[in-house]
């Protein structure tokens, strides 16, 4: 098993990662505060781990809720589902939320945590590639608002993450892909090496083979992010890497369409793509993200049915915003981004068209 | 104009006290953070208040939401249209979200305030006595679930406190008393001094004079203990002083049949009664407790139709709790309290049957 620390002071806590976790009643034991935990779920992975989960919590008064399967669900209506159920089985200030599942669980249990009560302990134990490497670790919780993707949410950190790397031989071949843009992300933000060891091992990780190093690398770089900015009031929104690109496609096809992590593969290409027009990444550099993000099996280009004038649209452009330039994080080199203010709306169109395959690319490919 | 400091570190803020203040657009000006600005308030607040407050935010965009009126309308439905309000007029994270009313609204924008992509500024401007001594300020918001009241919430600390002391010269007489419970409770629980002054000048408070000073101690009190316990790990529990009883009152009679302030009026009887029992209380300040109580209009015991076995089932007692006896806030003589634990159920017994008028009061009268 190995262990990451997320260093935030009195909120600290520590990222467990290793096979065969869900079942370690020692580690899930020392974990849960009170007497009480209140495990929830989903339709997809109740029949698989519920039960695993469940044995290794007798030593507490144990309650589930399983939400429904899907985005959809990422509801204030299921949030107040989960405290019917807290408070029909009389969990108390002391009980501990364990989130069992991908994002959706972790954001909704993990909001329901944050007002239970005016906030109750929290564990998030993510099931899904994109959970484990991203959304399980930071203390970001929300729920989707008809007007607009995690607008109603809250920063509650959980006690542990604990990551069981066996749930993802249970994960369907395309949300696994999906899982690996947030680690190329990381590996194109914060460390080359990284990058190329991804480089050199990306079909064994699509085999599912050395998952946990990159797992444990991208906890840590989120972890020192995290630490540094846990409110995102400065570089944390450097995590945002590819996603003003990848927002756009989602919002632009119907969230759903396209993961979100395909999305954010081709957001990667084209944050590489511009940052290589603004002169602050190599060709080369471009085009080495453009081959691993394909590599992956994940999209290098938004899809053929989003122009750039919509995709332009889609990523905020009102008459405020283009006096002003437009706000990126985009890479500075392999290794490191930058949010950059003031960039150029032709040079962002340019990288569109590229995109869309109706200009050249910046590296010229 | 007074001001109280709330001492949080970083989340330390001001609390304003003084006739007038609601045109006062320099202060408002002041406490507003960004470019914008929601006003929340109800159907009966918005005709009297809401115009001069967006008079002197006129430096700022100003969208207002106005609520129901009323205790029902605290729940998730209400913090979502809030939200919907916020996206619909396009607020951004930089927005502050302004609570004017008493404390359904507080506590209900104060909630959206908190949830609002992760979290907003809040100003509360409190237009009642009892939002003005209490629920505005020490950060507490929520809504209520239909299994329970304040079960969804958050610790989310305004930015600034605006009380506008004439705002309770159209404040229904029966608010205004039972805002006193309040004040009469800060005065048992920290000030001896203050609860003398209280007994010399509740006549002049029942006409609005030197209300004040009343507001202004009060203030003070709650900010102390506040700041020694944010987020009520300990001793700001000691704000709850009569309110185990008070809460079994309300939930026995039905919400909104007694206002909560009077039914903190009895529970401070109640609770001066226990602590005579205990030996923590002459029956000489046990009955100046229940003086002033009654001077200030409010019940002194509870309703009738409550009989003593029925106070104590709301109360929480089960198996549990019966074995280890049970928990309360109580005075430590005037102008101090503490949480004292394992008290034996008999003398609740004997407090509610005296309380019911079937038993003799611990002060012998």
């Amino acid at each position: 098993m190995d262990t990451v620390e997320l260093d935030l002071g009195p909120r600290s806590y520590r990222i467990f990662i290793g096979a065969g976790l869900l079942d370690d009643e020692a580690l899930l034991s020392s974990c849960v505060e009170g007497r009480q935990a209140f495990v929830v779920t989903n339709e997809t992975i109740a029949p698989v781990f519920l039960d695993r989960v469940k044995a290794s919590l007798s030593a507490f008064q144990v309650d589930t809720m399983t939400l429904p399967d899907g985005e959809q669900y990422k509801t204030l209506s299921s949030m107040n589902d989960i405290v019917t159920g807290l408070l029909r089985h009389r969990h108390n200030r002391g009980t501990t939320v364990i989130a069992l599942g991908g994002g959706v669980v972790g954001d909704t249990a993990g909001f329901a945590a944050a007002c239970y009560q005016r906030g109750v302990s929290l564990i998030q134990m993510p099931t899904t590639l994109l959970a484990q490497v991203d959304s399980s670790v930071g203390g970001k919780t929300a729920v989707n608002h008809e007007l607009g993707k995690n607008m109603i949410g809250a920063f509650h950190q959980p006690r542990a993450v604990i990551i069981d790397t066996d749930t993802l031989e249970t994960l369907p071949g395309r949300e696994l892909t999906a899982g690996l843009a947030e680690v190329i992300k990381h590996g194109v933000l914060a460390d080359a090496g990284f990058f190329a060891w991804l480089e050199d091992h990306m079909e064994d990780l699509r085999r599912l083979d050395k998952a946990g190093h990159a797992i444990k690398r991208s906890c840590e770089i989120k972890a020192a992010v995290v630490a540094g900015d846990e409110r995102e009031t400065g570089n944390r929104a450097l995590l945002n890497l590819g996603h003003t690109f990848a927002h756009a496609i989602e919002n632009g096809l119907g969230y759903g369409q396209w993961l979100h992590g395909e999305a954010v593969g081709a957001g990667l290409v084209m944050a590489g793509d511009l940052a290589v027009r603004l002169g602050m990444c190599t060709a080369t550099d471009c085009l080495r993200i453009k081959a691993l993000v394909e590599k992956a099996g994940l999209p290098v280009c938004p899809p053929a049915e989003l122009t750039a004038e919509t995709m332009l649209n889609l990523m905020g452009l009102d008459k405020k915003v283009s006096d002003r330039g437009m706000k990126f994080v985009l890479p500075r080199g392999l290794g490191s981004a930058e949010i950059v203010e003031g960039v150029d709306v032709q040079l962002v169109m340019a990288t569109l068209n590229a995109g869309a395959g109706l200009g050249e690319s910046a590296a010229g490919l």
